[in-house]
């Protein structure tokens, strides 16, 4: 019989499930709302209905291996909730056991970042390699490791907060505390306020078309936008694009010469723009990091797209309850 | 039978050798000169006389399962040294083929740090941890990453250059090519170079006890030196102290947010100076990674002193080819 796991990937606004088999052929994607303004606890029974849906929609659940959950926040091993700020009463929520009770079936969860980084590795940009640290580039900055082909979360499920490393010291402080942390410079939002205060008179900017659609509405613009106005080659939006990429380059430098990865893959809403920011931050990188590491790392865009959420999920729980070793034994 | 394995630990000075059994028990210790300034194959002649003479005292080979040697520099899959910049010629040897051919034993090498970590990690301050982050503060500085419980080297054995992260944008330039590596200001020659700079009365320093001596022999200062004057509460020294601590606080926090490690260890030559740089350290800490991930982790100094090196090396030999996970199979 062939197996098959549940992935679910919670956002902010919709949560999605899929129905996956080990090929990464996916089925019965379904989407409803998240509702976190109604707090963990409706967040929580919509994601057993969403579950349920799946099932009923699947027949049965007899080749499900396991349930898979992407999370904002960090998941502890007993599967409560920490972190997850944007995501009013999610925090403190025990994830795993209604799901157990409810369904009877195996639930591992882990951040939603770190699972999109064990989809790219397995099913995208990173499918080959051993060792891999992804970016998603979002309203903040997320980060997955995978090593040695696995999801690597620490003893306690936190690790990977490479949007919180801070790359210039005396920089804009942090919501986390920190200071001049790379989310800061090349989250979308990063790269939105960066370019506006680029673009205000009192920094003497030069009136680039640019600078005039910032004036004209300030909070119509996106990061979207600055990519558009980077692709025609304005001066004030080039030049946010060129400090954002020399930032990430900088917290990319570190994760090279600490974890010497073969590839790190870019994602994130941010990466619509795409080889632009590949390329700019190729640029930087040899100030940032050892020769000798980057040489053996590619640096490429993530391959699938929102899709990763729910692929990842799926494919950690098969990694935890149906991993090709633990069949051997 | 009681299995071993032998340890080889090449320094700038010396090599040294060791034959240990897995509960980390070591005989025959042994110790000669490197001989690196007469070139990277008369290196090589004499780490296989060292194993000769440990094979000797050993009486036989028999119980040996492999031979780990610790080395500067990278070590590439099929054991060619790269790196290794302060032992002339030694770079671009290939290690494995002697010694197979010599003495029919397994053998495997990695950068000395590396080895350093994985002693730590399982005979010394990082027993019973998974995840351990250790840092070498001597000359340089080198870096070791273990992950659940194994060494981690990367794809291509050079993972773990935490010397050579980068903490202070248009900082001191560094030997590798980039600025601000936290190895120019908590390495021995960084804190050293740092307070002398600091004594400098071209910098307006007060002049203190510490600002006489570098006056008096500026050549004669070691770290050891300036950690004297530190115990005193010497303004300078202290000042030199706080931000060499600082800074590898910045290195230590970039290390927590993306490994949320359970311990990170700090050894060397700089820490016979002791917990003054544990708790300097710990101090800054906060303001450099995330709350949450920093409360799990232990923050501890190095217990193996300068016999890490052959222990680590000959753990690393029964990790690669003795270990209990084979056995098994």
């Amino acid at each position: 019989m062939v197996k098959s796991a549940i992935g679910i990937d919670l956002g902010g606004t919709n949560l999605k499930g899929i129905v996956m088999d080990r090929d990464g052929k996916g089925r019965h994607l379904t989407r409803v709302p998240t509702e976190a303004d109604r707090g963990g606890g409706q967040v929580l029974k919509n994601i057993l209905a969403l579950i349920e849906k799946l099932l009923a929609q699947e027949g049965s659940a007899g080749r499900i291996v396991g349930i898979g959950i992407g999370t904002p926040g960090f998941v502890s091993r007993d599967g409560v909730i920490a972190g997850a700020e944007n995501l009013p009463g999610w925090k403190g929520t025990q994830v795993y056991k209604s799901v157990r009770e409810r369904f009877g079936i195996n639930v591992v969860a882990a951040n939603d970042v770190t699972v999109m980084a064990l989809a790219e590795a397995q099913y995208g940009a990173g499918r080959g390699v051993a060792n891999m640290v992804c970016y998603a580039l979002g309203t903040g900055i997320g980060g997955g490791i995978v090593i040695d082909h696995k999801l690597y979360a620490g003893t306690h499920g936190m690790a990977g907060e490479l949007g919180h490393v801070p790359v210039e010291p005396g920089g804009i402080p942090c919501n986390c505390g920190q200071i001049g942390c790379v989310e800061r410079y090349a989250s979308a939002t990063g790269i939105v306020n960066m370019a506006k205060a680029m673009a205000s008179p009192a920094k003497g900017a030069a009136v680039s078309a640019f600078v005039k659609a910032v004036r004209a509405n300030p909070d119509a613009i996106t990061s979207k936008i600055v990519y558009e106005f980077v692709a025609k080659g304005d001066s004030i939006a080039c030049a946010a694009h060129e400090r954002s990429c020399e930032m990430l380059a900088r917290a990319i430098g570190m994760a090279i010469s600490t974890l010497s990865p073969d590839r790190v893959v870019l994602g994130g809403g941010v990466m619509m723009a795409g080889q632009v920011i590949i390329d700019t931050v190729k640029k930087f990188l040899p100030r940032y990091t050892m020769r000798e590491m980057l040489e053996k790392c590619d640096i490429v865009a993530a391959e699938l797209g929102e899709d990763a959420g729910v692929i990842g999920a799926a494919a950690m729980a098969f990694e935890k309850f149906d991993s090709p070793k633990e069949q051997n034994i």
